[in-house]
């Protein structure tokens, strides 16, 4: 007796990951990824290749501290021995959070209904010895006109303006529902931003572009204009992953997760 | 013309680090430590061996998020520039946060009046992918207890009970100005401890102590007999390095420095 794939328990893993030494996460040619990492392991235990699938990609150098990912397999173990079983032989910066088996239909991609990233920003003289997850600029930044910009960006609209290139999507309008900033210390400064999808880049184009606002290159108001525009040339530069994290994905409330 | 050395001008440097790859703040023939790894940039700066004075040491491992050490010397460059000078030169685990020139009775380590530590406990089931700078503890803590047990520190007190192996040092009395703890997220703990001087190990050993409290070895009210005792041996473990940060040293008013 044989099990078709479809009839094999569906295997949820939480998963928290510094980007830093990773391709991002999709398995790719030119490197390690947080995906082929994870799924090297999965072979390894259970003796055969199976397939992941997270609730998006993220990109090189960016960190996560809640990705989703599944993979179907039936073995002898129980669900919730998998987070222990990958920790065992994955690298420190990746980690299995907990893993559970969940029904049948559950689907870690298109079951997203929002997620939330973060974007930190060390804002003083000199890079952080501390603190590897964020983006360090030196230079003098008006932080309330950055506050100022965050409201334009929310609601449901066109981003094309903030997509990165050669990205093929179906529509680029998304619904962002908060763009909040707080301020958690005297120098460290914190975004975070929800919305129910996510163009390629185009978080790190958005803070890229009001940290131009900061620096006095825009006015607050700019971006209304530079979304309306849909044009990539007219927004700011893109921010470096190594400040962006993957910080929350919601799921329907009756899978339990949230 | 010749300079003595006392006519030198002081040199201070505010230095935050990760301690992970060191064998600790002090110079040591087994492995590089912040002391050598700085005083050997001053010497290809200057072709001239000089000595850093630090606030005090840090254990091997533990980080500093604000140490502070001087050096003396004469040099065709303004005190600010040391900063950008070293930092050019050192790992990106070692920062110097600014240089600046003290008068030149200013000592390091004579002039301090107080020093805070902190200790970053990450309290759930699996370590951190994102964060090295914590002490991952798995188990279950009643943290309530653990709150109840600080306030038994803070006075004048010997500390004797608290104090690491092989320590030479006249008294073993120190004076606790506050021990706090913060709950930063439903995961991490803060420990704040102030005080005018601390023995060698002694914050590891009163967070090793009331870590045991929390797994309900001991009661919180056991912190006075076992500091009575002045017997190493009636308190806890000692908590490990990675969760300690030097986080705070206040030097006198009229220095400008805090």
């Amino acid at each position: 007796m044989s099990f078709s794939l479809s009839e094999s328990p569906n295997i949820l893993l939480k998963i928290e990951y510094e980007g830093t030494d990773f391709v991002g996460w999709q398995r790719q040619a030119d490197g390690p990824s947080i995906q082929s990492m994870i799924e090297d392991v999965l072979e390894y235990i259970l003796e055969r290749r199976v397939v992941l699938y997270a609730s998006g990609r993220t990109d090189s150098g960016v960190h996560a501290r809640s990705q989703y990912a599944m993979f179907r397999a039936t073995s002898k173990y129980e669900p919730e021995r998998w987070a222990r079983m990958l920790n065992h032989k994955l690298p420190p910066t990746i980690r299995i959070l907990y893993s559970k088996e969940m029904p049948s239909e559950f689907h870690a991609q298109k079951h997203v209904i929002s997620k939330t990233y973060e974007y930190r920003v060390l804002n003083r003289k000199c890079a952080s010895a501390l603190d590897r997850g964020v983006h360090f600029y030196p230079g003098e930044l008006d932080w309330q006109k950055i506050r100022e910009s965050l409201p334009y960006f929310v609601g449901e609209k066109d981003f094309k303006a903030f997509q990165g290139a050669k990205s093929v999507v179906k529509t680029s309008v998304r619904k962002i529902t908060r763009f909040d900033l707080t301020q958690l210390s005297s120098e460290l400064f914190v975004f975070e931003v929800e919305g129910n999808g996510f163009l390629k880049q185009m978080v790190r184009n958005m803070v890229g572009t009001v940290l131009e606002i900061g620096e006095g290159r825009m006015l607050p108001s700019a971006i209304e204009g530079i979304i309306a525009s849909r044009d990539r040339r007219r927004a700011g530069r893109t921010a470096p992953p190594r400040g962006l994290y993957l910080a929350e994905v919601v799921y329907p409330e009756r899978y339990g997760l949230n």
